[in-house]
């Protein structure tokens, strides 16, 4: 047994980050191998990769499936957010879901929705209008287009019962997703359908998707005051 | 060679798709492993793998390190975002990047401070405020608090020079990050600070990180109007 074979993975990212720090390894150079690491420090090679899977979630290092693992030139703060379904964020936080269709009509995409597609030039598309409401009260109000070339199925549907927001999620699974969020003022037309003061600030999530480089949807989630979006890692 | 000899991770993907969307693999269910599904479908085990990673990263099903695939009973929309230096964001902007140290001090920590790092009572936190600017305009302002206890070098650096922001990024990497997004209107010191006008729509970006379970920082960043925080995958 040598003395150092009861490091933890907490240990060997410990060390592994002292190197960085030092700049033994410098911002954009390759570590070695797991297994050689594993060597160095007489410890398992499933204790090195947790140790990097670590460095890797909190954003020093990047590994990369053949490409072996590199010290980050520029450190970022990385995070996962899942997005659940409106309904059942609602259902999560113990209150009584509703919804309600606005508006649903087609109509030709608007310069923002055919920059935020990548598209040359406008097209006809499904625009679905809708709030999502919790305890009877607005909570989000979506502003979605729908590009039906790729969801054909959507000339059938209403979008009276289940939101499009739910059907999408379901049905069209993206290989390609933007997300943006940003702050936004309620106008006099947000301001009625949120039922909140002219000018108040509005949590904007605002996503766009494509499968294999086909636009799927974009939508604003133009959110209610005092909303707030949670990611935990 | 069989027929499927030639089947593309995308065509395994849509293939198990339809088996969730038919409800063969049910929500919560188990899928099978990725050798058998490799071996029904007459595949490579790395196509198989392939086709569950991006049926992961869309958030329709799970992988678990030993516990294998499970189609998520409620699917969600998932997404990894890379927040970087403010200092970087700045200049991969094409902007000059510029820095103001407005205020640090020691103080007791306020009670959303001790909420956000779920201590149990107050305790003297240093509290950092500063300025990070683009072109000479306001760009973001940072209100944050530093635990002494798990960063004491903090008690010898003056925020002067370098912001809190790159220093604990690239020497505090945390086990632990709570990340929220928020949107508040601007009152009259925000409006002041940021130059802009008062009540304008500010999205607010705030973090809490930690190192196992010893509390770091909290800041949030205050971003100016029109700021928008970008994902993609």
């Amino acid at each position: 047994m040598t003395s150092d074979s009861r490091l933890s993975w907490r240990d060997v990212r410990d060390r592994i980050h002292e190197h960085i720090l030092t700049g033994r390894y410098g911002p954009g150079d390759r570590l070695p191998r797991d297994a050689d690491i594993a060597e160095e420090l007489g410890c398992a090679r499933s204790t090195v990769q947790r140790a990097m899977q670590d460095l890797s979630d909190s954003g020093l290092v990047e590994r990369r499936r053949k490409g072996g693992t590199r010290v980050r030139a520029e450190p970022v703060t990385r995070a996962t957010l899942d997005i659940p379904i409106t309904r059942r964020e609602v259902e999560q936080s113990g209150a009584r879901y509703g919804y309600q269709l606005i508006r649903r009509r087609m109509a030709p995409a608007p310069r923002g929705v055919v920059a935020a597609f990548g598209l040359g030039a406008s097209r006809p598309m499904l625009r679905v209008e809708a709030l999502h409401l919790s305890d009877g009260r607005p909570y989000i109000f979506e502003d979605r287009w729908i590009c039906p070339e790729t969801s054909p199925e959507v000339n059938d549907l209403d979008f009276t019962e289940e939101s499009a927001n739910e059907w999408l999620v379901l049905n069209k699974p993206y290989t390609r997703l933007d997300l943006r969020f940003y702050a936004v003022s309620a106008n006099p037309r947000l301001s009625d359908l949120l039922e909140t003061e002219p000018g108040a600030a509005l949590l904007v999530i605002e996503r766009t998707t494509w499968v294999d480089d086909a636009p799927i949807t974009t939508v604003k989630a133009i959110t209610t005051p005092g909303y707030q979006l949670l990611t935990g890692s």
